[in-house]
């Protein structure tokens, strides 16, 4: 590989930049998990994420990807067999749905394209008619990693609500936590799921969930074989600060400081800043010309930009061009939009002046890849940049 | 908490000392892990990893705890309902066991106690009896971490064979791996377990399966519910040297250079330097009058020396009082054995003066506890250390 | 001080950007300076550094600022009232000047402006004149931290040669060393000064000379008090691989790491890429329609830019503006120019998509601040960066 | 060099061990040293210092090695010719000798031997018989790390204050800070000396000037040459928090944590914790059937224990063989002493268990040596360290 001088830009949809502070915490010496030590930093962590979640209830953490906690979800709430209802309309939907299948889950999927969130008046219609209550939980992605749409999930709460359906409700915030409001009890979601790679500004390496008393009740019946992923054994040793099997320590480390950082920037500077870098980078788009992936203007996701090419041009060419030249790394079209689209990571630990040098890289690139745009871009975002904030 | 000056010492046996070159390997910038850098990096940890248990074949690594990789074991090698054999002769092997009971998988235990390792004899004459075959896998613990009991691995394959029985032979080396000799492929192992922070030395939040031809064979066919642990996914995936679902990237960089460490002492080396601290550790303990746990002469763990309390005395009180005056961690007797016996680990990052150290607060903490005890246990380490080695 | 999310762009012309794997280097444990394992640290090292200064000869390492390495420059090569002729053009000139009057020698000073390099003709002119060789020594800055005129040294040696005049001839290469192409044995330099913190890609605390035989000559006989600055002590010592009192071991792990990191790039490769940063910022300066601070075309330094302020305008209200909006720390103007202009740091630790956030920051800034502009050095800039390198 | 596992034991009398929370503090981006936050941590830094140095007066910080703030307080405090009194009784007072040659002073020395600190009766002797007050400034080394031996500062005080002799006051406490009790204010000391790499915990690359009023009133007129060293220009830029020339940022960062550390710890706690060490190794030198180095009672260090070797027993033989074996550095003999003497440092982050790694580790080192001994020490030292503390 070329030498590259200077700082890479990890522009994906994560993992993120992690910051100097949470890297140095995690590189420090394990303590024993059993130890006096180890639940002073355990509680703190706990009562953390809760803030993080809006959630007076629990939130447990996994020594895990966020897959684990997409699989902790299902299993724990339910059963063999149990219908679950899902919006096929992206690629990390379809992956969840392809895990459900796997474990033995009836899933029923809502058809749409990649490019809407999750239809409200389409769950609400869907479950209004499931007049048994056979469906027992709805899924969504809150912000679709792979397109860049976000679901608007009070929506969805209140579509069931309209429908006076008993489903529980499960949400994947993975690329949506910490970036962009979210609130679990509020919304009266019953669980949801998170990685620490995102918006938590951490390695992977850790995931968690969020979880509604009516999602614990649910558990005690549930049917579906798990073990490590075990709420009740989980929530048990947690009590006293412990876990029931050895934890990412120096991961948790890590999340201690990302918890401290998030708190002294304050949750809702950091969703204003998601939301106005996610405004420049938009303004950047339509002044190259090039088009922005969601159609519907309530769904554009403040965590990433999926946009997309001009028919004849090649996402993952331009990607490689500006990798080479620019050392900056984008985000592929996943699944079936695999070269259709480009996907710019503005999440986690981020600024202007990061975002300028990310816009920067991508007007070079559209250039030096030969694809048809208006050099105007950048302009438009620091244009925007500067006059707000 | 009181203040301590100086370096803690960690004498559990895991997570152990994790080495400074291994933190600041970890303490790097997260890289994409769909980029053109990633599958150098995993090819070469994927490489050094087959070194390291001694196969030819694939190691599968998960982002989690030591446990994920028992489920994952029994997840991929088994279906619902399947007999599987287990010792139950210590702590780390009954939570295998409750594992695999929630897992749906009807266990078979051979009763025994917790200071023998499991006995050939016993496997052998139990699958004899088998005759139709019904077991469908064997599991054994290498080195039992709750008990510091070794079971000789070689000799339960030789039983197996002997019995001319077709189980798969599982085995957790979750505290033996790179710390006691261990060959995958010449004792015809099917799946072994491991984790990342005992002797491979680094943090909490890895752990492997080793698989043979035979295992993947079986998965085709098996048919518990897994998703997140699915071996053929990972496998597939490996190929190209990228992983399923988001991997935990800055805990491989540790992997890398734990890696290395291992080959620049040698393994052969690594296994002898853990040989000689189990010897001076016995030896101190002998000549503190105490008892070693182990019964069998053969058994002794090489990774860990469990200690055994005189009667009437508790070994966690031993243990707080050894943590507040020296601050040195010891590991606590587990389930049945809480309180009568505390265990040293010295497996790991570790060397003579380390283990100097460890033995000298163990033989103040039995003074400062008002444990009886002659104290020449640290001299007759010394003694050994001195004239070996 | 408000909360920043995201890096800071450090942009001053020193300390710059410490790389990730400098700092991770630096952050190890000591080792003893007297022990076997330090000569081979120190031997790599002061290999290494010859390389850099592009000598044969000894370079020494102060554990210093490289406000140190000037007063080594002149205690070690002078006597006391010795004449020492400078060019009175710049800050640091002026600073190195009042160091030589401090330390009792008699300096004289081509007087200037600071907009221009030291002049080849007026030192030819008047050294032609000294006769009798009363001047010692020709004292010049390379690059001129504060003002951003880079002197053509080798024009500065071929003067001297042609007045046939034995002064020494001393150079400060602080802000070019590693940055623009300098050779210290090609232009027989007697004695290169130098620091850790601006192409080195250290944090401040090491200082270095390069040293000719016709400078150690002149020591012999130098009578300048001197002890921590003596060079013989530090070369008779380095013989071995060692130092005369302890040195700064871990800033050396650092050093170790960078002149790995410039081999790894080449150093042609950092003098081009330093070389296309400068004018793509010079583009933007004009572009913005601000007049930049070296009026000969000759003379630009490419290892920062000085922007003039237009008239009525402060540049540090500028600066203050664009620290506390964008994060981003720009160099003052010194001395008489405090407030004049600003200097934008392009040296060291960088790459393009670092530059376009600089110059994206400081052209958001100028608009903050109500600076009369342009809006065009940006897209200047990318418009250079894109179609070249 | 053969691989080592496990920690490196380093127990020279500095640099000593620097702690995590240290070595990370530094691991962190350099900041802008003329910027707005740098003030900050300079005034929490050097109100720090006064803490450690028990003064209210200031304390000067250079970026140098211990080295050069000897060379700063002769330097600022002296003029050409001065004479100053010393006593050559160790090898860093020899240095300390050779540099106030080299500058120009005029030394005189009271004679005496390596193992006997400086004698106040012998001090107020000599003072009390220079009637014209000749005698500019008198200097001794509180701890002299290269023989183990302390000298009575106050006692010293107390035999100026009888003999009614202005002389000023140095003293050299590079490795007593943070160890010994040290009292700047109290004992009337004109300039303290110190350096980061000892108690102070840090990588060597800082030094320290703690200066009395009368100090600063002498450097008004004292005319040795000096610039890097100069008080005023530090003080004078210190009021506002910042430098004259470039900090030592990261070196900064870290002294900044260890103050934190010290004060967490609490100061007469670390003195007890040194005192306590030191009587714990000079139980196992007696006992080994060694001899200390200093012969007055009221002389042993805290800071490092200098044991002397059998005749015809060469100690940089056994050190190579401990270092070898046991992966200990210790400290060698200096000048005279070399071969005759090695040193065990306990200074600095250090516990219990550290050091009776580090006795272990010299008692297995004597055996394998061949060094005639009674293989008793380490058993006193943790008899001792049992029973206290």
């Amino acid at each position: 590989m070329a030498f590259h001088s200077g700082r890479h830009f990890l522009q994906i949809p994560g993992p993120t930049n992690v910051p100097d502070r949470v890297l140095r915490a995690i590189d420090r010496p394990t303590i024993d998990h059993r130890g006096p030590e180890f639940p002073v930093l355990a509680r703190e962590i706990l009562a953390g994420l809760r803030r993080i979640f809006r959630t007076a209830g629990p939130v447990i953490i996994f020594p895990a990807s966020g897959t684990g906690a997409w699989e902790a979800a299902l299993t724990n709430a339910l059963s063999p067999g149990d219908r679950i209802l899902m919006s096929e309309k992206r690629n990390f939907s379809s992956l969840w749905k392809a895990m459900a299948d796997r474990l033995g889950l009836s899933v029923e999927v809502i058809p749409g394209d990649w490019r809407h969130g999750a239809d409200p008046a389409e769950i609400e219609a869907r479950l209004a008619s499931d007049s048994q209550h056979q469906i027992r939980a709805m899924a969504v992605v809150h912000n679709e990693t792979s397109t860049g749409v976000t679901t608007r999930v009070s929506e969805v709460r209140a579509a069931i609500d309209r429908a006076r359906h008993p489903a529980l409700l499960l949400v994947d915030t993975i690329s949506s936590l910490a970036c962009v409001d979210y609130r679990h009890d509020d919304w009266r979601v019953d669980v949801t799921i998170a990685g620490s790679q995102k918006g938590l500004m951490l390695p992977p390496g850790l995931s968690f969930n969020a979880v509604s008393a009516r999602a614990l009740e649910a558990a005690k019946t549930a049917r579906l074989a798990r073990s490590y992923w075990d709420w009740q054994a989980m929530l048990q040793a947690n009590e006293s600060g412990y876990f029931p099997y050895t934890p990412a320590t120096n991961l948790l480390y890590g999340l201690r400081e990302a918890l401290l950082l998030l708190e002294e920037e304050g949750l809702d500077k950091v969703f204003a800043r998601h939301a106005r870098h996610a405004e420049a980078t938009r303004r950047a788009v339509r002044a190259w010309g090039l088009e922005l992936n969601p159609l519907d203007q309530r769904e554009h996701s403040n965590s990433l930009t999926a946009v997309r090419m001009p028919d004849g041009y090649d996402a993952d060419r331009l990607r490689a061009v500006i990798l080479e030249r620019f050392d900056l790394s984008l985000g592929q079209g996943l699944g079936k939009q695999k070269g259709q689209l480009f996907r710019i990571g503005h999440l986690g630990h981020f600024n202007d002046l990061m975002l300028c040098g990310t816009l920067a890289g991508v007007e070079m690139g559209l250039r030096s890849a030969g694809v048809p745009h208006r050099p105007a871009g950048l302009a438009a975002a620091t244009d925007y940049l500067a006059s707000t904030g």
